[in-house]
């Protein structure tokens, strides 16, 4: 019997790595049905292990039906190979397409600190526990909290969905007609409305670049989708009216609030063109806005949602970035017909949103805590990002350009030719900085000199510092490249 | 103008009914662009309004850009009609299927309190607030409270995900190359797992009857979902085969555990049978066990998650039957390859399950006070389920079968013939009591005598009297049958 030599570091025990290598052995009919296994002494002896490690792991084989002691004789394996009569997975998984992962905003550290510019999520050291908790203990004395624990509404929480509709309608946001449902986050709201609308092979508009979860999500349901440039002032309208003419695309996807990857917002005057286009040609227009609430500095702008008087805009919306994340609450706002459709979907979906943080959530905003976070929050906001601004203009090499958000928690880079960001992120996690490459945000424009910097989870001096690493890094790239281009001599 | 009168009894304020009566005209091109409004005080008259009233009501649509006042003329509307420059939802919902959705547990009540039979849940009155409480508590208090609020991983809060995994290894559930990932409850697990393993067309072998949420989903999924009668010991194995040989499905899901809605459950012989059937014909088995741990008595038997060495089969499991259905905690178990694919799903999906809850779940389990609670919900499950098995007999009219359940929430009646438990429904729901009639859990199989009574959210005394209505109802049905079908009087 070859087994490989077990992990006395592993977290799992040294008993259950052997029952582990003996077991898939036996399934891959490595060990055949009615082949002896080693004497416990014996195979103690082998591995340099103690023989109450083999005794246990033939114990949960021997429980688990694999193999069977007889005494005086020795154990046998009783299963036989799970082929022939079990599931091919890899056939079962190879007919639909797997959604691409968002990698993962903490990468291989080097045993350094490490500065990550890669998570576009609020500072968790900013989170008001005491706020929090004060909220969480209100819940836990309302007399229905026995209401709350039990199964609820696939369209909410009854007393969060009023007080958001009702807010809505303060703000001018809700049209005659329309209705509201809760879901976890923006990124189930998305999901719905994509169950709902569209069929394999339709299209979809979206911004390029555009967040990754979007665009995962899209292709994930077999949708193409369709990239229209962002440019300093948000997504480039002209190009929208052509896509939309050319193109025909069953959905519009926009972020017309700080924008995720860049940053930018989209002007007043062509938001209403946006609309105006979009839905002359009966185009639904999603609006996607999670970041709306976090405007550091210039003029609020209207809502898409608030200009559009014809019902064909539906507004997305989340407690996720300005306050928790973890809790995973957000909301639609549309036309009745369509969030009917998106409750029967939420229904099958997972029956109805998490309760209990539902609970909490509307406690924290009817308290005022949420709004008081939120001042917090755009404090520091602006901090992080006059400190990320200024520290592009010092420290990263010349030629470099940058978008110039008012808010929320992305700012998009481009570094000069022949700088290719992903080339770069090794060099830089080496040196304890890490970022997401804009090609994880790409449609169809090629931009490898592009860098998403997501500034609102770190501290103004910890952007600096990133920055400056970052900086160094990048111009030790290019005179790599520049020695790299220096003609060959004549060969003599 | 024609307006319908408002009413002044409904929550929303008069004015903004008037609002959204205008708005409507406007939208719908009743009132069209350029048309003059009446002058406010002539409408308050009209109408019998305040002026105030009226005139709050064209501030709205003034600000909302439907109409605009000029000084000493009046107020116009300046808004086109929606159509032709808007979105016809109609036709964009028409391109999918619309899922159907599970009834309401709690239709009109006629004033009466009502005993309902309709949903299979746990007693809210047995929920242990105050150990609720102290594990929130304990969760408030924790060091990494600040990451339990932040973004999370899609498999799920990690020290919830590995005490589960550890329980599945202990209980000898996990198999070697076995992974686990938490969802929001079992209807999130069947989703993901749907999207991930199936295609429009497809074929899907499930129980006949069927719990609603899952029949919903496939079909909303563009599945074709293939009926298994279930009978007296769960699903019919002779006609398993026959299914699986005929219509080749891609998928099995069963309940093997005191099922919904027949409360049945498959004997262990019959386990390992359906295991071989299922997984020599490369079938997976899904096995969907949200009531697993309620057994009120017999015999605890294998899952067939435990008898299965070749990894054909995934198990779904859930805090939801057994604690807190309001807080969505749920967890899939099976081989790494499909977990990883449900990952990417999940990512896409909702990005991850709420940890708040997943933390609170994780401390209630722990502490042993989920232990403690699922000993009372046994308990008195026990009580509840020998309540509705007695007063079945001495209720229901001769004739009546019920099934025998060991666990779980629910059983299966079928009334004698010509009774329809769907036109009994009217007559019940008018002396107090509701139940779900058998057409909701059908798949092909049509028992118009059959309904499912859900008895563990009531105590027994409501049960007893709850069965008394039922039966006295389903006499008085027998009765009036029983005299239609007197043959007419000869004409002369």
């Amino acid at each position: 019997m070859d087994l490989d030599p077990l992990d006395h570091r592993a977290e799992s025990p040294l008993y259950r790595q052997l029952f582990e290598q003996i077991a898939e052995q036996i399934r891959s009919g490595k060990l055949a049905l009615g082949q002896k296994l080693p004497a416990t002494r014996e195979l103690a002896g082998l591995l340099g292990l103690n023989r109450a490690t083999v005794a246990a792991a033939y114990e949960m084989l021997e429980s688990g039906g694999l193999i069977s002691g007889q005494v005086g004789r020795g154990s046998f394996v009783t299963a036989r190979r799970a082929e022939g009569r079990g599931v091919d997975w890899d056939v079962h998984l190879s007919r639909t397409e797997a959604a691409a992962m968002t990698p993962a905003a903490n990468p291989v550290t080097y045993g350094k600190p490490l500065i990550s510019f890669a998570a576009s999520r609020p500072a968790d050291s900013l989170f008001p526990l005491e706020d929090f908790r004060a909220a969480c203990a209100a819940v836990l004395t309302r007399s229905d909290l026995p209401a709350i624990l039990q199964l609820g509404s696939p369209s909410g929480f009854e007393p969060l969905r009023r007080h958001l509709l009702e807010g809505a309608r303060r703000d001018r946001l809700a049209q005659p007609g329309d209705d509201l449902i809760i879901t976890n986050g923006c990124q189930q709201a998305l999901d719905l409305i994509g169950r709902v609308l569209l069929r394999p092979g339709d299209r979809v508009a979206v911004e390029d670049p555009v967040y990754t979860g979007l665009k995962n999500l899209l292709v994930g349901m077999g949708v193409r989708v369709v990239g229209v440039p962002v440019e300093a002032e948000g997504i480039d309208v002209a190009e929208l009216r052509r896509v939309l003419d050319r193109e025909q695309p069953r959905l519009l996807v926009i972020t017309p609030n700080f924008q995720n990857p860049t940053g930018t917002t989209l002007r007043s005057l062509s938001r209403q063109t946006l609309l105006d286009i979009a839905l002359s040609a009966g185009v639904p227009v999603i609006e996607n806005d999670p970041y709306g609430e976090l405007r550091y500095h210039g003029q609020s702008l209207p809502a898409l949602k608030q200009l559009d008087h014809s019902g064909g805009t539906v507004l997305l919306r989340s407690f996720s970035k300005v306050s928790f994340p973890g809790l995973r609450v957000g909301w639609a706002l549309g036309p009745k017909a369509l969030i009917g459709r998106l409750r029967q979907a939420k229904e099958a979906s997972d029956l109805h949103t998490d309760q209990l943080s539902q609970a909490v959530l509307l406690e924290f905003a009817r308290s005022g805590r949420l709004e008081a976070h939120r001042l917090r929050v755009l404090q520091a906001g602006a901090e992080r990002l006059a400190a990320a601004l200024s520290a592009c203009g010092d420290c990263l090499p010349p030629g470099t350009r940058w978008t110039q958000p008012e808010g929320g928690m992305n700012l998009w880079v481009r570094l000069p030719k022949p700088l290719d960001a992903a080339e770069l992120l090794p060099a830089a996690q080496k040196r304890g900085v890490t970022f997401l490459p804009g090609r994880y945000f790409e449609v169809s424009r090629r931009d490898p000199g592009a860098l998403r910097l997501s500034f609102a989870g770190l501290p103004a001096g910890q952007i600096r510092k990133g920055l400056e690493i970052l900086g160094r890094v990048a111009a030790g790239e290019q005179e790599r490249a520049a020695e790299n281009r220096q003609p060959l001599p004549a060969m003599v």
